[in-house]
Order: C-alpha cells, then sequence, then structure tokens
C-alpha cells in the first residue's frame, strides 16, 4: 500500500474521543437489528471528488492540495491516482467505491485511444479491488464536462452527439462489468435544457428513453448483472433537467416501458433543490420499488445550488436510515459520499476529517433510527392513526369494491366523522429523546 | 339583469384608450388565426374568488366591500349572490364559469338539507345560464375548508371522512352534469401530509385512487360527458401534496389506471411554486395528451406562497399561449381566472379593473404569439437544430432500431461532432420585437 | 385557579420518560454555568397562539377545540380566556407571556369604548399575575388585523389611519407599563408595500420613523422603563416589509437616530424566510448591541411562508443558546413562544404538548451548547485561526493605523501568506458528539 | 483597428428589423426627455465577461470560440486581448468599459513583476482609450479567485492576506486613476463567511471597514476623483456575504463612518438572489443618496444561483429606467453588462447577440418608462393616494412637531378613517400599454 497519507487506518475510539482522527461513533462491526453496521451502511467513496475536484468554484480557482498528482493527463498520474485513492480507501475503512470513467481515466485524441487507455487503468483499479477486497458500488460515464456535451448527450440536438455519448457509454458500462459492479448510474448531466424556446422537449425525452433502451439490451447481451439507476436531480447546470425528482423519473420510466429495468440513486441535495425533502423523495421511490441507492450529501441551508456538503445532520442520517430499515436494507445499493469538503478545508487530512464526520453521522444516524424502531411508540401511532381502514368497508374500498351510490347511502346515516389529533409536536420530541442518548 | 354594479358593459376601446374601465387589447371578436379572440381564449370567472373571497388573509379580516351580501348563510343570500355574479359576468363579457359546491351553496347541518339547498341553488344557475348564454367549463368539490377535512379527505386517515367526501364528490359531479358543465377538476386540497413521521404516504395514495376510479364509474354511470381534471400543486396548504407537478400527476395517473380518463388543469402559481415555468407544465402535459384546462394567475415574485394575482406579466401570457396555439387550442378546457384581487383593491369596482388587467394581457399575449408564428423564425430555428435527427440514422434511433454495437462503430470513425449555438439571446430579442408593436 | 385542563402541573420526568405530559430535558431549577435553567431560558407564551389562534389557514376554516371560549366579543368571555390562560401557564410552568392589544381585550365601536374594556381586561391580568408570580415579557398593538390597516398604519397612506394607529400605540404602551411589562415589540405588520408601483417607499419610512420618536417621548413622559423591540420579518402579509431582516432594522435605526432606543425582537422563522440562519440574524445584532429577546419558532423546510412550527429542531436551539450564552444571556428579553401547534394538532392538549417540545428541545440546546462552551475546542480553534491579528501589526490595522503605502511595502518583501484548513467538518463533528449525549 | 470579428459595426434599424446584427430599438442619436438615448443608458462592457469568460460551469470546461486567445498567460496574449475589447466595443458602440486586474493583466510570481506588466497593460489600454474615445467606467481588483483568498481578503482570518490584498488594491486604484477612470468597485468576493461556526464576524468585518477606510485615505491623497462603490450580493461564492443587499450596505458604511465616501453598484441577479427586486433595491439606494451604477443583467427564474443573463426582460429595463429617470440620470455611474453569453452561445458573434439583445432591452425599457412618464397616471395616481399627509397636521407629523397625546386626543373625535383602493391592477394595465406600443 502506498503512503500518501500520514495518517493510521482509522479506529473507533468511542462517542467520548477527542481524536479527530478516530470515530465517535462508526463501529463497522457493532450489530444492529443483527447485521453489523457496515452491512447497514455500505459506505462508498467517490472517486471523483476525492481524487479529482481540486475545489474550485465559478469565482475561484482549485485549492485543493494533492502532492500526488503532476497535474498532467498522464496514464503514469492516473495509475498513481488510483493507488493514492486504494489507500485512501484503506485508511478510511471503506469498501465500496464510484466512478465516472472520465475520473479515473483521461481522454484522449480518439475514441480508441481513450478506450485503451481506460483499459490500462481499469487493469489496475481491479488488482487493487482484488488486493484489498474493495469493491464497485457502481461506475458511470462523464457526459456533462467536454464542450461536445454543452447541449445535452443523448438529448443533444446534434445526432453526432448521441452517437458519441451512446460510445462512451457502451464502454464504460463493459469496464464496470469487468470490474465485478454492482451497478450503473446514469445521471442527466446536461439531459433537460436552458430554454424552452430553442427546445423540443418531448423529441429530447424520447431520445433519452432510446439511449436507455439500448443499453438495456448491451447490458443482457454481455451478461451484467448489475442494477442500473437513474439519478434525480432538477436543474443545475441546465434551467430544467429532465430526471427534476423521483416523481418525474419515475414518471419518464412507465412512459417508456422502462420501469423493470431501472431503480432510482437519490441525492439529499437534489432532493432539497426539488423543494422535497429527502425522506419524502426515499419514500416515493421506496413505495414504488425503485429505491436502488443513495448519493449521500447535505446541502447548504439557504443556498439555491447543489453545495454537496459532507451530511453532518443527524436529523437527516436517522430519516434516511428509518427509511432504510423499513425497507430491509439495501440489496446493490449502497451510501456513496457524493460530498466535497469546503473549498476551505484544502489540506489531504480533510478528506479524512469530512469522511469521518459523514460516516458517523450516518451510523449515529442508524443507532437512532434502529432505538425509534425499538421504542415503538411512533410506528403503533401511526398504525392506531390509520385504523379505521382496517375495517371490512375500509378493505373493501382498497380493493376497488365501493361505488359513490354506496358510500353516498352509508354517509346519509353516519353521524359526522371524527378527527384525533396528529400529534406531530409529540413525535417530534420523541425523536429528540432518542438523538440525545 | 341586477343591478349591483354602476357600470356598463365593458367595452373594447383599443390600445390607446385612457379608460380604465375599457379593454384596451381583448376584442372578443377580432379573428386571430381564423378565429375570434372570445374562442381562442375561453375566458372563464372563479365563483369563489368573485362572490366569496372576503380578501382576508392570515394576518388580517376581510376587506372587500360586497353591499349585495348580508353575511349570512341563507338560501336568499346564495341566491342574490348568483345573480350578483351572472351581472358581472355579463358585464365584463365572460362566457364561462367554475364554482366549489360550497362557494355558491352553504352547508347545512345534514347531507340531505345541504344536497336539497344545492338543488335550489343549481336552478337558480341553471335559469341563469339559459337566460345568458353563459356556460360552466368545470365545477369542484371542496374538500379543504371544512375541519373535517384538516387532515385530507380521501386520503384522510379517517374512513368516515373518506366516505363523506365520495357523497360529497358524487353530488358535485351530479349538479356539474345537470349544468351542462363541460369538466370537473379534482385539486387536492388538503390530498398531502404535513409530516411523513404520522403518514402512511403509500395507503394514502391508493385511497386517492379508489376516489378516482369511482369518479370515473359514477361519471359513466350518469353519463356525463365532461372531462376530469387534476390539478397540481406542490405544497400549501399540506407540506406536501400528492399532485405536486405535472409529472408527478402524470406518474400517479400511469401507476393507478387513471390516465385515460383524467387531464391536468394547470394553474400558474402553482407551476412556479413547485419551482416550474408555467410553459414547463404545459409543454410536459401536452405532450403527454394531457393539457387540459388553465387556471389563469401569477404568482407575485419572490414571495414563497401561492399569492394568486392577476395574470398581467405578457411574457406569460405569450408563452401560455404559444403553447395553447401549438396545442390547436382549448377543446374543453378554458382560460379560468382563479385569481383575487389585492387585498388593498377591495372596491367593487376593482372586480372589473382586475379582470380587465388580466383579459387584456391575455389577449395581447394572444396577439403576440399569433405574431411570432407568423413571422416563424423561431420555429425555423428549432427545426432546423435538429436537422441532423431528421436523417436515416436519427430516424432509425427514435424507432428503437439501432444498437450499441452499431453506434460505437460508427462513433470510432466518424469526425468530432460539432455544435452549433443555442442563440438564445437572439430568441429573446425577437420576442422582444412582437411584444413591442 | 380554573380548571380547564385536565392536566396536572408538567414535572420534570428525565431523558428516558414515556409520559408524554412531562419534560424530559426541561428542568427549571437545574444549575447550568451556575444559574438555573428558567433564568437562563426565560420561556414566555404568547396570548395570541394559545388564546386566540383557532388554528385557521388560508384553505379552511379554525380547528381548535377551545370549550372555554363561547365565540362571542363580550368582556366575560375575554376575562375567562385570561382566566384559562393562565391555568395553562401555571400548569406548563412559564412565568412570562406576551400579548397584543387586541388579543386580549376586543375593539368596540369608539377608541373609547375600547380603551374601557382593555382598562377591565388589564384589571384582571394584574391580578393574575399578582397571584401566580408571572410577568409580562412584553406587549404590542396589532396593527395589522383591521381592516383599517390594509394599507399600512403608522405606513398607511392615509392619514387618519396613522392618527388612528398613534392612539392606539399609546394605548397599549399604558396598559404594559401598568402591566410592569419589561418591554415592548414593534412588529411592522403591514409597513411595507405590496406593489412598489404605488407607494412613495421614502415617505412612508419616514412616517414609520415618526411614530416610533413618537413612542420614545411617551414612554419617556410616562417613565415606562420597559425595552423597546423592533421585530425583523421580510415579507407576509406585505410583499416587502420595511424591516425585513436585522440589517435592514440597524440600518433604519441608525438613518433616523433610533439606535439607542431601541433593540431586535429576533424570530426564527423570519430569519429564515429571509434568506440566513437565525444564528446570523442573532450574531448581527449581538455585534451591534442590539440583540434584545426573541421569538422562539421554527419555519417548516421547503415551505416559504411564516409556518411558525413549534421550536423542536436541535441544532436551531443549540445555536441561539450559544449566542446567548456568548452575549451572557437576556436582560429584558426572553424565548416567547410565537409558534402555533399545527392544524392537525387541534386538542387542548396540544398545547402542552407542543410548548413541551419547545422547552425540552431548547433545554436540551442548553445543555448542548454548555458543554460545547466547556469542551472549549471550537472556541481554541477560532482563537488560533485569527491569531495573526493579535500581532502588533493586526492591532494597528484594527485601531485604524496603517495605511496602503505601508501595507504595500510590507507586501513587497513578505512571503506568500499561507492558510490554514477551516475545518468546517471537524467543527460539526464536535456538535454532533455533544448532541448525541 | 483589429479585425477579429467579422461583423460591421452594429447599426440601429428599427423594430421591424430582420437583422440580427442590427439594433431595433438602441439608436444612440435618438432623443428622449432632452438627451440622447446613449447618454441615458450609459453602456459599459465588462472585460471579464467578454474577454476572460471561457463559459465554463462547475460541470464543464470552457466552450467559447476565442481564436485570438492563444490560452498563455503572456503580456503578447493579454495586448491582443485589448485590441480585440476595443474593436469589440467599437463595433458594439458601446462608449465605457469595466475591468479587475486580473482581467486585463496576468498575476507574476512576485507582486513587483505583476505591477510591472499591469503597467504594461495599462499603457496599451489608455492607447486605445485615446483612439477610440472609449473611457473607463470603473476598476476593480480581483480579490477571490486566487487560492489565498479562499477565506476572505480584507476578512481573512490570515493578516498576511490582507497585507496582500491592501497592496493589490492599492495598485488597481492607482491604475484605474491613471486610466481616467470614473469610478472603482469594492465587490466583496468572498468578504463574507461559510460557517458560523469558525467566524468572528464582527472581527471580519472590522477589518473590512479598516481596508475601505485605508482606500479613502489613498484616494485622497492620490487625487483619485472617481467615485467609490460597494456591489451589494446575498451569498455565492460564501454561504453569507457581509454585503448581502443594500440595506445591509448601508448599514455597513454608516455603522463604520463611510457613508459619505460610498455609494452602490447594484446588480440584478444579485438583488433577486437576496429576494428583492432590481427596482427595491434601486429605490433603498437612490433614497438613501447612494445609488451609484448598475450592473445590468438578470437571472434565470427559478434558477437559484447567479447565472447573469444578459437582461432582456423588459419589465424590468422599463423599471431601472423609471427609477434613473427619477433620480436624473446618471452622474459617474452607467450600466455595465456584467452579463455572460449562455454556455450553448459560444460562437464569436454571440457577443454581439448578446449585447445587442441587452442593450435594445434597455433602449426600449427607456422608451416606455419616458412615456409612463409623459402619460402622467401614475405618478399622478401616487400623488393623490399621499395627499392628505400634504396637510398641515400630516406635514407637522413629518417634521416631528405631534406627540402621542395630541394624536390620540384627535383620534378620539375623528371619525373611522377610509383607505382607497390601491389600484395595483389598473396600474399594471396601464404599464402594459406602454409595453405594446
Amino acid at each position: 500500500m502506498s503512503d500518501y497519507f500520514p495518517v493510521q487506518k482509522i479506529a473507533y475510539e468511542g462517542p467520548d474521543s477527542r481524536n479527530p482522527l478516530a470515530f465517535k461513533f462508526y463501529n463497522p462491526d457493532a450489530r444492529i437489528e443483527g447485521k453489523p453496521m457496515r452491512d447497514h451502511l455500505r459506505f462508498a467513496a467517490a472517486y471523483w471528488h476525492c481524487m479529482r475536484n481540486p475545489l474550485a468554484d465559478p469565482f475561484g480557482a482549485g485549492t485543493a492540495i494533492t502532492p500526488w498528482d503532476d497535474g498532467s493527463d498522464s496514464v503514469e498520474n492516473a495509475l498513481r491516482r488510483v493507488d493514492v485513492f486504494f489507500e485512501f480507501l484503506q485508511k478510511i475503512s471503506i469498501d465500496l467505491y464510484c466512478f465516472h470513467d472520465r475520473d479515473v481515466s483521461p481522454e484522449r485524441g480518439t475514441i480508441q485511444e481513450t478506450e485503451q487507455v481506460f483499459d490500462q487503468i481499469a487493469t489496475r483499479l481491479r488488482q487493487r479491488q482484488d488486493e484489498t477486497g474493495v469493491s464497485l458500488l457502481w461506475g458511470t460515464a462523464c457526459l456533462f464536462t467536454h464542450p461536445r456535451y454543452a447541449q445535452g448527450a443523448a438529448t443533444s440536438p446534434e445526432l453526432g452527439v448521441f452517437v458519441h455519448a451512446a460510445a462512451q457509454v457502451r464502454k464504460a458500462i463493459e469496464v464496470t462489468h469487468l470490474l465485478g459492479g454492482q451497478g450503473y448510474t446514469f445521471w442527466g448531466g446536461r439531459e433537460g435544457y436552458n430554454t424552452l424556446v430553442n427546445t423540443s422537449l418531448q423529441r429530447e425525452r424520447e431520445h433519452l428513453a432510446a439511449m436507455l433502451h439500448m443499453a438495456v439490451a448491451f447490458k443482457q447481451e454481455i451478461g451484467f448483472g448489475g442494477q442500473f439507476y437513474i439519478e434525480p436531480k432538477p436543474q443545475e447546470p441546465t434551467t430544467h433537467q429532465y430526471d427534476s425528482d423521483a416523481a418525474a423519473c419515475l414518471n419518464f420510466l412507465r412512459e417508456f416501458g422502462l420501469l423493470e429495468h431501472f431503480k432510482l440513486n437519490l441525492e439529499t441535495n437534489h432532493a432539497t433543490l426539488a423543494g422535497h425533502t429527502m425522506a419524502h423523495e426515499m419514500r416515493i421511490a421506496r413505495e414504488a420499488g425503485a429505491l436502488g441507492s443513495i448519493d449521500a450529501n447535505q446541502g447548504t441551508p439557504n443556498c439555491g445550488w447543489d453545495t454537496d456538503e459532507f451530511p453532518t445532520d443527524l436529523y437527516l442520517t436517522t430519516q434516511v436510515m428509518l427509511e432504510l430499515l423499513a425497507m430491509g436494507g439495501f440489496t446493490t445499493g449502497g451510501l456513496n459520499f457524493d460530498a466535497k469538503r469546503r473549498r476551505e478545508s484544502f489540506e489531504p487530512l480533510d478528506l479524512f476529517h469530512s469522511h469521518i464526520a459523514g460516516m458517523d453521522a450516518f451510523a449515529r444516524g442508524l443507532q437512532v433510527a434502529s432505538a425509534i424502531r425499538a421504542d415503538g411508540r411512533i410506528e403503533e401511532f401511526v398504525a392506531a392513526r390509520y385504523a379505521s381502514w382496517d375495517s371490512p368497508l375500509g378493505r373493501r374500498i382498497e380493493a376497488g369494491e365501493a361505488s359513490f351510490a354506496e358510500l353516498h347511502a352509508l354517509a346519509l346515516q353516519s353521524p359526522a366523522p371524527t378527527l384525533h389529533s396528529g400529534r406531530q409536536e409529540v413525535l417530534e420530541g420523541i425523536i429528540n429523546q432518542y438523538l440525545s442518548r
């Protein structure tokens, strides 16, 4: 293992530790509801933020200190980054990772060269996976950085761009398959529009569907068993992304006959930019049988763009874990830290600090969620609240067996219905009890 | 005709008129694209805002001056309001209207009594329709004002509330049918949740679907030929409404097999609260064949709640009319002014002033939209932008006949694709030309 | 003491209690940093939300069950509400309260009658204060509900409205003085505009200043020793309130020579509607020596209007308490629950549940804030971060004794400055440690 | 003159022109209210967006085609850009420009070298100014791009950064003076915080004031007669900028005794990000005697970040021109296009298209604003609305000569005040009349 980070493997020291380079809550082997924390949480690290994010923003150059990176596009540099990344994964105790093709491997002048270099890097990734036991949560293709994708990839008005994107996605799925990836994600980087005035919205949506159908066919052709995900985001970079939120994605998948082939990869900051809570998006996806994986981060309160902060809000992590536990846990998915250190946290050690903050917050959220479930008060309250629907009449209505005539007749002879308090404030107090112990 | 408003029928006086009680742009019989303005615009007035909105807000009592209303719940008062409303419609030259059951007719102690009173009022409405030639654009049931609906109607945790709501909807559809209504709208007043903590989201959505399926069966049973609409809104009064935006509604309709029976009634201020433009929501609905009718209003810029201002933004009205003209115009739908005068515009005459402002804005938007279409520059630009897709390859991809293998091979031998400028700024300048003449 | 609420005085039972009608964290006599919790927190209840809020919203009628209230405007009913309120205060262990004149006492046909009734009610309030030891945190006048204030009170375009408002404020201050009020608050209910098109902004601001100057003179004349507050809010009910946020209020107070006479009463939900965090608003006010009192509540995430939820977010309460402890605690101010139960929490007991949730959240926030201070890591980090400014050069610059010439010369010969990581993620992790124990 | 753009000087062709490379409304010599359009509008171009913006965004690389730029940091390249820029100015008929030091001149390894290069570039700028008659509206220093400024410049926790910033500002003012600049702008690039947890807010604000005081002293020392501006922005890049809006800036300037030395440079997109309208910010600044200059652009509706679109909304430009005409026009300020073409409008010609769109929109706004003033209906309405204040009593209150005792006595004997409708809808209709002719 390389030794670019002057730290030891991060250890669990418990909630009273004052050591910034220790876990306070994340104890991988501690069992909760019969399963080790590591299996509940399935943490993944994002290659792009860890290795390729210079911490630039629209108003300033990168600040990140990366002594291992010579700034070049050489294969040597790319291979060295692989080593550094796996050192990081080992030391931070994360067993899964995610990447875009262009994060790990530079683009060259022709597709042939680009693919050849990609194969070299993939070989190194495979080696490091084998050596360390780390595996690939999902891969994806970067279809938004290069100027050719300025007006979309699958939804570009230019046919040649679609063709190029198809070739790129094909290769990215192939490499993901080669690396034993458990999934593959489609994030609609610029699949949207900046102004409707110059846009054929439906034609673009049809092109996007055509691309996804080809991907499904290719997946079957090569025997790739990983899960396909699409990832909702309402805007940024485009003014309106087609995959704007969970409901919009489900509508799209239903419209084009793709629902059986895709699940959703939900990201917290995307949920909040769409005007939803993360819990809402998870619930919508879960009830549709389409909750796949999670990009774990959080937005900065009051900021209207995608800030991708590390998730440290314990209310958020508790809610996420409540939904996951209710679903029975991840199958192919995981908690991928699609989060970047603040631009002011530019030292190499901040990679550790920020992941520790996020991992501890989710470990703590898991503890709290599990305690709330064990307590049972909230679940009982909700069951009681809907108890009237468990009656024969309720069941008949739910089964589609009632009619207006029947219910009208019934209403005429019924007393006025009475409501019971929703007790929101009591339930919030119960959550605070468990957050505080 | 009663004479509660000291004004004559509002006349068209042309763009230079300084008479506040005259139309400057709305000339009902002027023909545009071969059809009179009135048939393009199909204006409707909202009974609730015209007759039942006291102009209260959460911080203050009503300010509206309504000398015809004695403030009582009597049938006489309700009948007098009908007369006043039809006087208003006549004088403002609006041929369509919309109502909630409780706007026109008060609730009584029992369903029987309530329905009996409703029948009396409906008879008067029918009379006035016949006398004036006004017709009913759509009716609806108010399922959100009464405390019984505090936790939803179809989505209430209390079965008895669902039953009561079913009876109420049944009657509202029946009366709408009786009045020759061209449609019936479901707005999910409180069909949503305030906190997920106490909510069975999917069970509530299933109950909503059950209600709508019963409504479809009832409609067929009584032979009601009007169009059913659902109306998206993201929040307010609840924290999250299930029908949050057009895509969420379409997803819901597809999930529960209801898409063939429903179209959308889109409201501008709801679109913007959902983080969309009205043009976006219209395009999404139109492309799904589900653009039905429009609640015409606008939000106050920078305000995060439903302000329901009268629509006076000519960019907005131009965009709406562009979408409508592209669709070939309304079939059953219309432009219903779901808009309220400001609380500071409390005089009876302000009912006229505000509708004139909105009607003129839409008439002007129609003129501008039609001129933009006649000009052709924007349409030509968009066609040229996607021209590469009209090639044999483009058509094959659109038909689902291409594969990754084929496109990969093609990409390997293709030159780098080139893009053309999206020319957004030029297109915006063209729109400004037509707004200014 | 009356007995309208079927509960005993709420007791502290500790963090493990499952009794919804007990405090889990608020232990009034427990000492923190040498002072009992009750003296740190200085909780106050709001007469308007407890006694006069029917839990209506713009889309529906009130749901609150209030068996003690006969719905009339009679003096008897008003006096009975006083008794109920003091019973509530006693049972919930809150020692302070706030009111608007019209909350406690109805308006009559003439000012004379209105004032006479107000005096009767004030006598009863005084009695109950004396019997119970409860005191008045602050009083205020309701200058926004009555239609006469539809276009503002001090800022109305109508002179007669200003005169009426002056008379009303005069009386409200007089009664507040009589009741030994520790302060008096000016919340600019409709002191703002709905559209600039019809508004003389600066003339209105000058009128507002004239009103406040008269209030200062009156205060001195009658010897009222309480603190005057103004309360920022960015919008709602008006489109733009003149007191939009802390900085806007300070600017106004400086412009009109009023800064020495006023402090700010900050409300959480107003801060967030203005696009700030509550901590920001508190810091701005505190550094200006103008942090007076707090309206304790919180907004609903993702909702763009003033929802006035009970404050249960422990991050919020911790931040508030950190600022208060840093200031040395309240002098005249307190934590007034300007918060309403959800419309779905309509039972009388929900008044208790909701206040318990808020009081426990602030008690817990106090514990966490105090623990963070005792820990010292954050404070040390911040001190170290600015250490370079404690040098002689830093001090000279801060004293205004340096010049560009000097610094330019210095820069020419200095090495490139180096930065240190801001460690935001580490600091957030420390806060989570204290929230979790 | 160089010849990098294959276009002629843009000519005015009138509102019916279909030539995209012609002005439809901007006719520089056309006189409005006795002054040529060019003198009303005082358009300026921004060096950064025209010459240095590659049209990158956080998700993708630059797309702009700039054949004149070899991508290097060489002096030759910088000088060539000056030539290209002046060619652009000449051809687009803009007589003023603005720059940051680092836009025109690259940073070198030492301050000495950097300043030396800057002097070379300044000489070329001076030459081109003299040849063309173009002048400098304002200069500024870029204190946010370089990593040294990651935590602020004047407000950096690191003293050495402040010293470096002071040296840089000193030089930028000196060069601005040398070029005859009519002003100098301070935009607080990163003068704010990302989290309060690690920030000494007041100490940072004091450092900012110290920097500005030194700038004032330096200005006087060198005899620079230009106007100093500060530019409000609420957030981005930092989470909270100290100069968040006009009121916050005025409060800061008053607090630190700087108000007489500074005016505001207001930017539309910053206003809307702060939750205000541009008209509001202009009115606030104008009434404080502090409206200096304008950064002309607009935000994308529904996007929560600084999109800097070219201003094409005629309502916006009309409102801006109404405020400017009411102020008597610019003195030192101008309309600086701090606007960037969309990333999809990447061709060199799009520089022309986008400026034409913005210039035409402002020329049209000027026409409309002037017509509204000539019409007089709105002004008369507002005067009448406040007429009651022009009475002796109103004047006495405004003069601070009335008391609560007097007004209370008066109110007791006055009839209930009556209000008049605010007629917002009528006024909006009048504006639409003038937009449409």
